[in-house]
């Protein structure tokens, strides 16, 4: 089955928000082996609805998933426009009604009267049920075609998503299984990668197998997908050819499948029964952000000094004044005291500490921008490492942390002594 | 002038990334006052990428902005692609060759084999330079179309849309200023502030203005747009309308034109000479990250201390041990106890406190999952203020940082003897 998913609303055209719904909805519907063949992104005009709709009768889709543009706001106009299309009058859901009033009794907020309109819906179509908001789901066919319109709010769509279309598709769809698996990789870049498995990739097309490289600051994804009639055969020949990928590129490897970095360091830490903290100077507290954006984070994560200005670095983590004075706050010894402190003070086994030039501005001839140090103590030691990164300052944060998670969990494998190789089984 | 924004690669198409680099271009576009009618996704095939080409000449776009597929690895072929599209043979550009090897040189990595082919490019383009990667950007002209590909790594992206693009651009467009002007709010929902608002939305069609309701997790973005001939007319007439629109609403507004909210507090630090330091629980060191993403923000952030275990609290913050004994950790007495313990132990003038359960597990008949305390420490007061979340724990966290961070706004306001009203001014 192919889909074709259309967002709408002028405020993804003029670029004020990033769609994230798109490919949100395009995961979940490869999980069910329905291949998005392409992704549009159009004006809330009726115009522009109407053309995109049209077009989709041109095409072999089978499956149309629009979203946004059915908030109660008069910019709003996606329900005319689908009314409008398939040719459809209107009638009053009562279920519709009921929850928008539940929604606004419960949070004790009086219900405006705007929002009595959504409990309006084409006659010709299915209410999909929204959980988590006034506006309905949309469920239409046409010309042996399903569309299907939900909300542009992520958690409503979703909530819609789970509980009321993938029901409603999984009776529908048959056909070829498509598999992928991604391999998590941190600290080379794409084409020093690529010179690392040259060989390997050559013998996938024999094996009926694709890869893509998918880079994003710090980290790179290699996805193999193959597909085939026989989902257990196909999802077999995927996990050789990743299985011999591996040896390859052992030490760069976190993970699998969109696992984070935070997250994989957190197994371990909940397998070794150990806990952390980090000493924060120039990543500000991200690192602490990812370690706590993991549910159950609580169970190995202590706790985190973020610290900017030097006397806080003194009083909070007793990094020593003279070092300070002697080397600079963005230095081999002030990372490791820092990490030391982190350790003591928060009572943790590992810690983690970050001291760096994250830009744009500041940095010297000696210590330019990007300049960082990350230090990691364990019970058994404590060292740092310098990096020297560039000039953007979101990705500077963002490279150094994943930098960090990563020492840290080479770290915890050392201790435990399990091979790079052996942690990926 | 129109233009269209062409994406490409497998890796959006199957959700694996989400497609950024659109909604930079079109805001870039916007500015410039260049409208995007549509954006497309296409898988990396020849058929895709010739398909979409195609379908552009049925169009009135003018200029046609494509990324994704310049990558030196075996699965990018939009550069095959494009020549046959333009019926081009092909050249190797020396300068692009030169930059490739001088680009490994400088980060002292031989350079891999495969990026030597990135210097081949279409004879019938012209070279846009990419000055942070290998892979060139490139200008096609056809049937009165501009067609510019570029490679789909964000950065250089932008650096050969800035430098490369936007010059040649200015050289051609004319005609017709759009403008926006975007009014930042947190902490009220899309149809609360809606019918606050009613009235002044009703008379904006008699002054040629368009109005647009953009909801994120805690945060509403209220876009008034103009269109003219003449730019300044058209400023002026979208300037008055927000300006009538500011009394309505002053109590949840915090800035303009996708300014963040910690942005508009660290410009209020810097005005008024003031210092901040964060106690975080729930939020895990999220609140000092959106401080510290602010560039320049060293000069107003003092540090954070993130305490997850209890004993933390205690030692780090100076929390009572018997209150969290008596009230629980998520209590007004312990949010307040550390907003006091951050100011007095990181020297800074205010302080924020999150404590909370942020979800998905956790929490209890008296304190659910998305119960949070913020509370705000000044050089005056100390107060905290209850919550109810969901039980998101990505959404909770965010809300609670937007929402700490808006208290701690209006309390540098109050202050300061600034009404809500004259700060935005």
């Amino acid at each position: 089955m192919k889909a074709r998913i259309i967002t709408i609303g002028d405020e993804i055209l003029i670029g004020q928000i990033v769609d994230t719904n798109s490919a949100w909805m395009a995961q979940a519907l490869g999980a069910m082996g329905i291949d998005v063949e392409r992704m549009v992104s159009i004006a809330d005009t009726r115009e522009a609805i109407h053309e995109a709709l049209d077009e989709v009768l041109q095409t072999e889709v089978h499956l149309v998933l629009m979203t946004g543009g059915l908030g109660p706001t008069k910019d709003d106009i996606t329900k005319q426009a689908l009314a409008e299309w398939f040719e459809s009058g209107w009638r009053t859901e009562a279920s519709v009604l009921e929850r928008v009033e539940r929604y606004f009794a419960m949070r004790g907020i009086p219900m405006p009267e705007v929002n009595r309109s959504q409990a309006q819906v084409p006659e010709k179509c299915t209410v999909l049920t929204n959980a988590h908001g006034s506006a309905p789901g949309m469920w239409f066919e046409k010309s042996e075609k399903i569309f299907v319109s939900m909300p542009g709010v992520p958690f409503e769509m979703k909530a819609i998503f789970e509980h009321e279309l993938v029901p409603r598709l999984d009776l529908l769809r048959n056909g070829q299984a498509i598999v992928h698996k991604t391999v998590m990789t941190q600290g080379q870049g794409e084409s020093t990668l690529m010179e690392m498995i040259t060989e390997w990739e050559n013998e996938l097309p024999k094996q009926q197998l694709k890869l893509a490289y998918l880079p994003s600051p710090g980290a790179v994804r290699l996805r193999v997908s193959g597909r085939g009639e026989d989902p257990l055969e196909t999802r077999e020949r995927v996990e050789r050819a990743v299985q011999n990928l591996l040896p390859l590129i052992a030490d760069h490897v976190y993970g699998f499948d969109d696992e984070s970095l935070e997250s994989a360091v957190g197994k371990w830490m909940i397998d070794r029964k150990v806990s952390v903290a980090t000493a924060e100077s120039c990543t500000g507290g991200y690192v602490a952000h990812l370690l706590t954006s993991v549910p159950g984070s609580s169970a190995y994560f202590k706790g985190s000094v973020v610290v900017y200005a030097n006397d806080v670095k003194t009083g909070m983590l007793g990094v020593k004044a003279e070092d300070i004075a002697a080397h600079g706050a963005v230095s081999e010894t002030v990372a490791m005291q820092m990490a030391i402190g982190a350790c003591t003070r928060l009572a943790s086994d590992y810690a983690i500490a970050t001291t760096g030039i994250a830009g744009p501005d500041g940095g010297s001839e000696d210590k330019p921008v990007g300049t960082v140090w990350i230090a990691i103590a364990s019970p058994h030691r404590v060292f740092a490492r310098r990096f020297q990164m560039g000039r953007q300052r979101d990705r500077n944060i963002r490279m150094t942390a994943l930098q960090a998670l990563q020492l840290l969990r080479k770290e915890i494998l050392h201790d435990a002594k399990i091979s790079k190789l052996e942690a990926l089984l």
